[in-house]
């Protein structure tokens, strides 16, 4: 097992990574409050894992919501806080949310904001939650209007990510995992990047030491780049590389059609595209980093269909547009990036023109 | 105009107190974010009060909820979130909450939750949301099953308490605020006791000097107490006297038959029972917290037809009950009180026996 902390002073908490630690009684022991327990989880993962969970755990309540990120709303939120208040939970109660991001998220708010705020134990299911939102204290929902409009930061008491769990995840999910830990490389530590480069087989193979090592190092990543800015005011901003242009494709595909780590793929190739076409980055730098994401089982271009004027129109809506001016997070070189709304527009227009394929 | 900051750090906020405080663009602007402004308020206030505010602010979007404790949901939550999505608020968006206690907790709310925080400014126009809620950072609605059980911390950039609003408050609307202003006195300040002994008669004439020294003592106390105790650990529970006894004359009658003011009215004279009959306080000294809480044209017992065991059922259901034992906030002299579970279970026996009336 690896032990990482997220150092954020008084609401520093620990992450446990490894094999079969969902049905370690202790590392649950010593993070839940004096009171009740509820898992919440959904109908994929229930079958597989929530036995295991709730022995663990002795006798929670549980609670199993339909899965998908349609039901990640308002109202599914509201069924949790229902369930809490009927159980009769207090201040001291525990959640525990067993699943993948949706779950993490959802249930995630829902401790945020019931009684103003009770503890939470994220047990991540997928290579994605594990990487992603197990770091950050991000919580939240979808609107009608806007993915992830609702919510609130909130940390949890620890995160268990079980590297077992990763087994009986479908390939396509396993890949868009390693979306994002392909981006910590690109960002901030090229050491990790190559180390990635060697081991890129070895993990789609889904070898538990290498998972259980590249889970670590990513988390690493995300949690000192979080803890130097945990309310998102600059350097997380970098967490958003590919991100922009990966949105655009969700939204114009409709959402659930591509994984997020899919579109988030294809738009880290793009971002790529545009420092070449700055000037920032190589050209071989460039290939290296598309080659390694299409390694990765990941698309390296957006769908087909997707016009480039339909993408500039989308990235427009951006949560990170600040007074109209779109920014960007660029590549200086492999291992380093920077969040930009200086740039040549002609250059955007042109990775769009290049890559955005109108048939 | 009376200034005072509530210290919290990066958190840090100024309450502005004050006639014709409203209408003046400039405290806005000092305070807004660079992006769009939503003013929330309800049908009540807005035929008073909102084109005045509108005035100042330029041209705000404005949402007229209708009035009421029974609002307060997170149904009427998601309306406002919703408004925020249609005109495209970013996180640069302010909203301004123009109302009593439910308009601030609701509109606070939404913007604690609305992409994870936006900047909010309070406009209290009730006594008691000038000197309870505008101090302190809880957000939140009710639930069907409990009182202010969704909800969030976050704090107002700015509070603006305008004094002549008070001239259309009804005289019950100002009574109840009168009631947060004693417990004050009561919990942590003799002078300001002794001060609102001798100027009773002048706040219930409105006397506008009156008023916004009155309101300006209490924020400070809370505020001194709140910076001390900002996520509710400690000290700030004392801000709770006579809350318990009145949320279950509250619970028992039915929210909304008596004020919350009034509910505290009589239960802070019920914890002054208690304290004499646990040797803490002088019969003298309850006497004069009496006298002075019904000077402020408040009750000073439970209403008929409550019974002693039922008033004991619903404070046992009180948030502060913590692994079944009660917790109430007493009096150790005037000016003085203390959290406690530690008392003669008679005491409390006695205090609901000679206080609540069966008939």
């Amino acid at each position: 097992m690896q032990q990482l902390a997220v150092d954020l002073g008084e609401r520093t908490y620990p992450i446990y990574i490894g094999p079969g630690l969902l049905a370690q009684p202790e590392l649950y022991e010593r993070h839940r409050g004096s009171g009740q327990l509820l898992v919440v989880t959904n109908d994929r993962v229930a079958p597989l894992y929530l036995d295991q969970v709730v022995a663990a755990l002795g006798d929670p309540e549980t609670l199993v919501l339909p899965d998908g990120e349609g039901q990640k709303t308002l109202a599914r939120t509201e069924q949790v806080l229902d369930r809490l208040l009927r159980a009769g939970f207090g201040r001291d109660g525990t959640l525990v949310a067993l699943g993948g991001g949706v779950i993490g998220d959802l249930a995630g708010f829902a401790a945020a904001i019931y009684q103003r705020g009770i503890d939470f134990i994220q047990v991540p299911t997928t290579l994605l939650a594990q990487v992603d939102s197990s770091v950050g204290g991000k919580t939240g929902v979808n609107h009608p209007l806007g993915k992830n409009m609702i919510g609130a930061f909130h940390q949890p008491k620890a995160v268990i990510a079980d590297t077992d769990v990763l087994a009986t995840l479908p390939d396509r999910e396993l890949s868009a995992g390693l979306a994002e830990i392909i981006k910590y490389g690109l960002i901030r530590d090229l050491p990790f990047l190559e180390w990635l480069e060697a081991n890129m087989d070895g993990l789609r193979a889904r070898e538990p030491a290498l998972l259980t090592e590249a889970i670590a190092r990513s988390c690493r990543n995300k949690a000192e780049v979080v803890a130097a800015d945990e309310r998102e005011g600059g350097v997380r901003a970098l967490l958003n590389l590919g991100h922009t242009f990966g949105h655009a494709i969700e939204a114009g595909l409709g959402y659930g059609e591509w994984l997020h780590g899919e579109a988030v793929g294809a738009g880290m190739c793009m971002a790529a595209d545009m420092s070449v076409r700055l000037g920032w980055l190589g050209e071989a730098d460039r290939a290296r980093a598309v080659h390694l994401i299409e390694r990765a089982g990941l698309p390296t271009r957006p769908p087909s269909g997707l016009t480039p004027d339909r993408m500039r129109e989308l990235m427009a809506r951006d949560k990170k547009v600040v007074a109209g001016e779109l920014r960007l997070v660029l590549l200086r070189a492999l291992g380093e990036a920077v969040v930009t709304g200086d740039f040549e527009p002609d250059a955007l227009s042109r990775t769009l023109a290049e890559n955005a394929r109108p048939e």
